[in-house]
């Protein structure tokens, strides 16, 4: 794994950890942010996770090898259409959004002929927001699903699962709709219930909260501009899920209904199972 | 505060957490712990949170002046008359169940003439089971939830709040129908939605699953047993606050089906703004 330069788009929680991760493994000889507010940019470079920052993208993707867009995902193609026009021969381009079949849909045949674009989703994150909570160990022993099309170039591919291999990620390949689907489930239900559950609480109860309530309405507080973009990207798998989810919970609402007590044992045996399996 | 002999009843998390506790700040002069097990006694006996273990609650009623349930709900009320009948004039019995108007009832008129009982439920607790797990702070700076009726012994009630505050929590006091309304919002449905969402997950997903999942879910892990009665006690609530939860939800999957982005954002700054007062 060799970078000359990378240019990290977007430096959030996200994209500062990656420039954490790069900087203290060395995976590239020069690092850049390109962001829009240089505030942040100033705050990016103060804590190590970049070496310099730019508030346009064009001169930033020319002097890139290795881009990777960290942006809000309903943001992330357009800009990616930007940059590539600006990057050199051979550049590959990635990112981090966490739903991927209208981005890679989007870009399919529309980016110059020598520069290939890879979809990636680094399973891990947090509800905190900015590059003051970026972690250079983000990513170990994380998941990152990578999105190929059968026409996605096989050494881009090798470059950017060599990349997050790098920085301590598991790499698992997927389709984008495969990834959608999957993620709807694991990722983008549950923030859209515990939002609603956030969301349903009445004021004068706020005192009446123990760690239950706090830990299953958490990621309620990640960043609505960012999860607004997500649901609307990833619309009809979101509403499939939350189908999927609904039926589970008539199960629950029919034996409670009934006073179904072996029924509603078993219910919960079964979600406790699930549960125990993932760890804490 | 000064206690002779504290009978916990059920030496779990909660009822060895208050032994812990009890011990440390030397509130009582003896502490005995009733359960069904000899080997929970015996491991809550090494762990210092009872100096004695009783396999009947019988002996254990009899020498004791102030006990409290730690049991499942839906024993509650059935060990509270057993135990009633063989308690010493003047003692004081107290709970620590998750839904109270159905234990308050079945024992409305019901207790003999010189012994009172006062309901009550610390809002601290974990997924977690078994004394292996007390927490002598498990109470500090939470609240404790009293709920007595006209009909309660005044001198009763405030012994039951000098011991909570004793412990470091503060103490609330509610009508047992305003507490099981309130907890059915606060703790229970997220029970059942966090069992639902963990339910739902296909096996196959396990892998994709990362930290927001794990929040949402953490719950699901609790005892099925222990939710079963809290479920069935609270059924009325608990239905009535699902359906709060679904209005809610339904606002979510009408602005995602229409693609209405500011309805959306919108509903997730107000979850956002609920979820950020309460802190992490």
């Amino acid at each position: 794994m060799q970078i000359g330069t990378l240019a990290i788009v977007g430096v959030g929680l996200i994209g500062g950890s990656i420039g954490l991760a790069v900087k203290r493994r060395r995976l590239a000889e020069r690092v850049i942010g390109v962001g829009r507010r240089q505030e942040s940019l100033d705050q990016a470079r103060r804590l190590g996770a970049i070496d310099d920052g730019f508030l346009e993208l064009a001169p930033a993707a020319k002097v890139a090898d290795f881009m990777i867009f960290c942006t809000p995902v309903h943001r992330i193609a357009g800009q990616v259409l930007d940059a590539a026009v600006n990057c050199s021969k051979g550049a590959v381009i990635t990112d981090a959004g966490s739903a991927k079949a209208t981005i890679v849909s989007e870009l399919d045949g529309r980016l110059p002929r020598d520069v290939n674009f890879v979809g990636g989703h680094p399973l891990a994150g947090s509800e905190k927001r900015g590059p003051q909570h970026a972690d250079a160990d983000l990513f170990r022993d994380r998941l990152t699903i990578l999105t190929p099309r059968r026409q996605t170039n096989a050494e881009a591919l090798e470059r950017v699962t060599a990349f997050w291999t790098a920085l301590g990620s598991r790499v698992k390949t997927m389709t984008p709709e495969e990834h959608d689907r999957a993620l709807a489930l694991t990722s983008h239900v549950p923030h859209l219930l515990a939002s609603a559950l956030a969301g349903s609480l009445p004021a004068e109860l706020s005192e009446l909260t123990a760690s239950g309530f706090r830990d299953t309405t958490r990621i309620a507080a990640g960043d609505p501009e960012l999860w607004t973009g997500i649901f609307l990207q990833n619309q009809p798998q979101v509403l499939a899920a939350l189908d999927r989810f609904d039926y589970q919970l008539n199960e629950f609402r029919a034996a409670l209904l009934s006073q179904d007590e072996a029924r509603l044992r078993q219910l919960l045996e079964q979600a406790k199972r699930v549960r125990d399996a993932l760890g804490s």
